[in-house]
Parts: structure tokens; sequence; C-alpha cells
């Protein structure tokens, strides 16, 4: 099935500056497209330091479970990515397949299976053949270059409508680096499922384990903080490589948990991820709304989060916003399910600037000519204040609309 | 907007037995449709015991709280409903409204208001005027009769597509008793939510205490093992009514925990909860298909369950049976995500009799052909060993429809 393009899909995609230490290749390997490419490689050079979230899936892929394993050690020599097989639910043929891919790119770089880094997303339980990898990757290896991003990232694309793409520079004791950064999703086809995938590049110089401890705190305000339709692939990724390769002679590698620098590329780092994790939702399978939700005056800001995705996550949320429906009925529903303490006696609602709802009542002031005037944007910001304490938390999610149900029904009758 | 009736819905609405101690009536007191009854009462005899379960809602609606507060007598002499109005979300003007349908009802049938129960469903945040309440009910009470059991099903509908009532007959110690039921749900019109009303009656003399055991119990595999689109509402309510009214000379009341009658009577009363569980599934918005989710070998019930659920609200797999689509794919991810200790290289899945995966790998003898056909069916069983343990849970769900959408998302634009 052909996907109309996203209301929020970019005229055009930028490409991204030249990333020292990077170059990639893609390839049409005929896994399952055709006439598309549908398999990139990063290469990067020696002394790259890695850092990876997963899915939480208690059955997740072969590649997922090939990263888990090579983690610890934290270096990193190449990227090897699929899309049309998501090698998931494939058993032992699924692990020897990621072995060979493995084996393959180590020859071809020059390196240990162990640095080799790889994602799958597509079909699921379909076995992947890793012969086309075995015969490409030689030749990929060699024709590499630092400057066709835009291409690496329509090359993991499955039922994306675009390719999604960010840089941005940010200074570090004077000098100034670069974070760059591909991901895909939120697109599907039957019988595949959802898969997010993020690959992010920065030529700063920080050890492995100070890159993991701030990948880990980035991922639970941006990449953690989205959903589409409540559902967890098998294969979600979140691989971020430093390859320290543009060192200034003067410039001190982060090394060390306390080192004062660190804030500034967490910054960075999450200023990027949200942005990728926004572009991933607002893809999302018959998205026509972008919908922020806050949630202010929780318990702690565990519980605001548990709030705020059981707001974003409620179908009869979803679908009053596709409906352009200031139904805040559907907002106290959704925040009393959510398990976690609420004052419904001191809850308030707003969607924009327009109060709903306040001190567990409707608002008297409230005009539903008003509210649903703001509904008819495409970017909408739901806010709740439960009047427990101070925790907060902000997540984004799309409209449920028709399309949603068509896209994944594909209704055979 | 009007919906489309449930390809469920049965041709004609039998009649219930006379349940002795129990007399009802019914009235249009307009409280928000116009040319249909939407008040409801069952007066009970003297003596009659009461058990409850509520929504888990952190924003119960008033009368939840009316009745939570007062169950812990476990005396009742009346019960009164009304559709049109949830009264949730109402403030204190929702509390004096309770209050004062109570002092009403304890009025006409002479009584304490601790005595009388209530429930509403319908609109949220709108306040409900208890006035029609005050005129009516002492007419009402004068003018029950024993035998309007689907009438009275009726007038707690509010989109509902058909009335969901169930009678049983069961022995204990060679007498024959009677359990009357009827419910409500899932249906709802902007800006209201879905609300499950069950009310259920029965002759056998059991004292209260006894009956909230049994009914605890009960709800976990009947109507706490169901969803339509995993939204709680504020206003969930369960309410079972013992008279003890047929008590025949030699019978002695069940008032004993180790009362061997008990399994007996827990029995009966959950075929009659499935039953009207079901029918509520039956009647989800836009539910084309009624699906039954079998998890065997989870480590214990309760993880057997969350997998259940997992399953059953997953977008993905209830847009897959809609599409007649044996996408065992996103059952692997639905059951991955529940967060519950699952061996992947041991699970199975069957769509009915047809096993499609097999310790952890598509099927060798697989066929897709014959696993569309049987999705093709109105009933869909879908059955999965997770291959950890003895754990086991059954849930029941509905199929995600463009026409759920369409129901909720009331388009404006």
């Amino acid at each position: 099935m052909d996907s109309i393009k996203s209301p929020f899909a970019p005229g055009k995609i930028e490409d991204l500056p030249v990333l020292p230490g990077v170059t990639l290749a893609t390839a049409a390997a005929g896994i399952k497209y055709t006439g598309r490419t549908d398999l990139m490689i990063a290469v990067f050079e020696k002394g790259t330091s890695v850092a990876g979230v997963f899915t939480q899936s208690r059955c997740a892929s072969a590649p997922v479970e090939w990263c888990r394993d090579i983690l610890a050690a934290g270096d990193a020599r190449i990227l090897v990515v699929n899309s049309g097989n998501a090698n998931a639910f494939t058993g032992l043929q699924g692990k020897n397949a990621t072995k060979r891919t493995a084996d393959a790119a180590a020859n071809a770089v020059g390196c240990n299976p162990e640095q080799v880094y790889l994602a799958s997303t597509g079909v699921i339980g379909e076995p992947l053949d890793p012969a086309p990898f075995e015969h490409l990757l030689g030749n990929l290896v060699n024709s590499c270059q630092p400057n066709i991003w835009s291409s690496v990232a329509r090359a993991i694309m499955t039922t994306d409508t675009y390719a999604k793409v960010c840089s941005i520079k940010f200074e570090l004791d004077g000098h100034t680096f670069t974070l760059n950064g591909i991901a895909k999703g939120a697109g599907m086809i039957a019988p595949d499922m959802a898969t997010m995938l993020a690959f992010i590049f920065t030529d700063v110089p920080v050890s492995s384990s100070i890159l993991q401890n701030i990948l880990s705190d980035v991922v639970e305000t941006s990449f953690n903080a989205i959903t589409v339709d409540s559902d967890t692939s098998t294969s979600d990724t979140v691989l971020v490589f430093a390859t320290g390769k543009t060192l200034p002679v003067d410039f001190k590698p982060i090394t060390e948990p306390d080192d004062p620098r660190i804030p500034l590329l967490s910054d960075a780092l999450s200023k990027l991820s949200i942005n990728l994790a926004h572009q991933i939702v607002k893809d999302g399978e018959g998205a026509r709304k972008f919908v922020e939700i806050q949630i202010t005056g929780a318990a702690d800001k565990v519980a605001a989060k548990k709030i705020a995705m059981s707001v974003a996550n409620s179908p009869l949320v979803k679908t009053a916003i596709a409906g352009e429906d200031a139904n805040w009925g559907r907002v106290v529903m959704a925040i009393g399910k959510a398990g976690e303490e609420a004052d419904r006696d001191q809850l308030s609602i707003w969607f924009g600037d327009h109060r709903v709802a306040f001190e567990g009542e409707r608002d008297p002031d409230y005009s539903e000519e008003a509210a649903s005037d703001y509904m008819k944007n495409a970017e909408i910001i739901l806010r709740a204040d439960v009047g427990v304490g101070d925790g907060e938390a902000t997540v984004w999610t799309c409209d449920l609309t028709k399309e949603y149900v068509a896209i994944n029904g594909d209704y055979r009758s």
C-alpha cells in the first residue's frame, strides 16, 4: 500500500555537514524492495566510542541481541543497517545471519566482529538471508563517501513518508562540534511492525561509558517520550557514535563523570534527539496532528510521565483530537486510569491557552467555540495540572485517524 | 450520531423470569434523550444483601463514591440508575445531586439513604439536575412490576446498539435459584465516554460479606477480562443484589466463608458475568469481530493476564484482525512489550487450530491461505504459549475498525 505523505513532511530534505571520522555508503540489496536502496553502512575511524539504548521487548530481534552483547566493549568501526526484513523471531537462523553479516563487515573494514553494529527493520518472522551482505560489504566499504547523509536516511525507511535527518552545532571549550542524526519510524506494512531506529554521530572525544550515561538520560525525555500507538517494536534501537576526530590540540577528551562539559554535550544531544523524535511522531501512520501533552502537579516526574503516556495512548483522546473536538472529559478519564495520584477536585485542563476545566469542574468561562477553533491547528498543546505535587513531564503523540486503521488493517475481505 | 447495529446484536431480547423480592420501573425523565426511557429503579424487599465492584479510576464519578461509602453496611432497598449524564467531574454539585437523589429514593421506599444504590452513565462534566428524580421517584416506586427486565435494560443504554440481559438457573441443596443480570456498555457519544454498568440479582440467601468475596473473584475473570479500547471509565460499576426471598423452609442461608455451596454460587455468578461481559465486547464501538485471547505457559496467572491484555489492547493486533490478517508478528510484538517473562525461543502461536509460530520461529507447516480463511470468521480464538510456566489467562476483545474512529472522532471539520 502506498502511504499518503504526512502533512508534516518537509519540502526538501537538507543534507547534513561532513562529520570527521565517518564515511557512508548505500546499496540496493534487493532484500524485499525493488528499485530503491535498502542497505546502508557507516564506517568509523579507529577509536570511535559508542553508546546504545534498545527495545524493552522480551522478544527482541537478533540484531538487538547482537548489539547488546558487544556494547560493553564500547568500540565501533562500522554500522550496518538493512530495511525490508527485521530479522526478528527467526530463531537460530536469525542468530547465524547476524554472525555472518558481522564477520563479512569485519573482513571488509579490517576489524573484529565485536566492533560491528547491526540493525534491521521490516518484515518479522521471515528468515534474513545474509548472502547479499557477504557479497556487497567489501565493495561498499571501498565506495564510502562523507556527504551522503540524506541517502543513508532514505535507505533505512520502510513506510516512512519522508527521510528524517537533523544536525546541530555546539561549543565546548570554545571549539565547535557537530551532532548528526538520522532516524526512521513509525511506519509499517503488513505483516510488518513499527520500528524506531535512530543513529547519531558526533566528533566530540568522549568515552563510551560517559556517552552511555548521557544517552540513557536523554532517551527518557526524547525517544522514550513519544508514542504513536502504544506498541513497542522488537527492534527499537538508538546508537550514538563519537569519533573524536576533530580533536583540537588542546581539547581534553571527556572521560570523567564530573566533567563540567557533560551537561553541555547532554543538552546538545537532547535537542537533536527531541528533534528526531518529533519527526518520527509527525510521520506516524495516518497522523494529521502533532500533540504535545504537558502534565504538571504530579507526585513526581515518574508519575507525571505515566499520566502523560496514559493520555497520549488513550484511543478516545486521540480520536477526539482527530475529530478536532476539545473533549476534556476523555482527558479526565485518561488521567484517572493512569493509576497515579491525582486530586480530582484540583484538576485543571487546558487546550493551548484555553482552560476548559478548573478545580475539578468545567471551567465557568469555558467557550466551546474558542476551544474548538484552537483544535483546528495542526499542532496542539494539551496541558493538565493534577494538583498533588511538583512532578512534571512532557510527551508527544499524534492523533488516531481512520487512515491509521486503513494502513494497518490491510482489509483483505 | 446513529450507530450501526452490532453484527452480534440478537434478533429479539428475551425477557427474564420474575425474581422474588425484586420489582422494577422505568421512566422518561428527559435528562438528555427525548422519546425514550432514561431512568430505572429496582426495589428490593427488606433483608437484601449487596456487593459491588467499581472503577479503579482516580477520577471516579459522584455515584461511584456514594456507593463505595455505603457498601460496608451491605443492605439495599433500592437501585436508581440514569442514562444521559454520568454525574462525573461535577465537583460539589455532583455530590449534592447524589445526596438529594438518595434522599428522594429513601423517602419513596421508606428506608435510609444508606440503603439507596446509585449509578449514572452519559455525558461527563455536565451538572446533573436532581429535580426530575425528586419528582418522579415516589410514583415510580408505586408503579413497580416484577417482569419488565428488558425494559430496564433499555433504559440504561447510551450508544449501546442492543439491550444486554442474561438469566441462569442453578441448584443449591436441591433447590433451584435464579440469577438475573442486565448490563450496558461500551458505547459513547462525544463528549461522553464509555461506561460499563452491570446489575445482577438473585434470590439466594447469602450474606453481603460472602457475596462480596465471590463477586471480587468473579469480576477478575469476567468484567475485568474484557477490553474494547483499553480506556477505563469514571463510572464503571458492578452491583449484585441477593434478596433471599425464595428461601425454602429448610435452606440455611450462606453466611460462613467455608460453606461448601459457595463454589456452586460462584460458578453460576461467573457464568452469568462472562455472558454479560461478552455481550458488552460484542457491542464495542465499530466491532465486527469478537476475539478470545488465550495465554498459556506464563510464569503465573497474573503474568498471563497482563500478557493477554497487552495483546488484546494492541492497536496493531486489533487492526490486523479487522483486516482479517493472521498477522502473528504483531502478536509476538504485543507479548514482547507486556514486560512479563516470555521465552522467545519457546513461543508458539495459534489462530484457531492453525499453528502459525512454533518454538520461536514461523511454523514450517504454516499455510497462510488456511490461516487467512480462518480469520474470516466473526469469532476468532487467538492462543499463545509463552513457554516459561503454568500460568494461564483468557480475555476477550473486539477488532479495531474505521468505524471505531468515526464513532469517537466525530469529525467536525
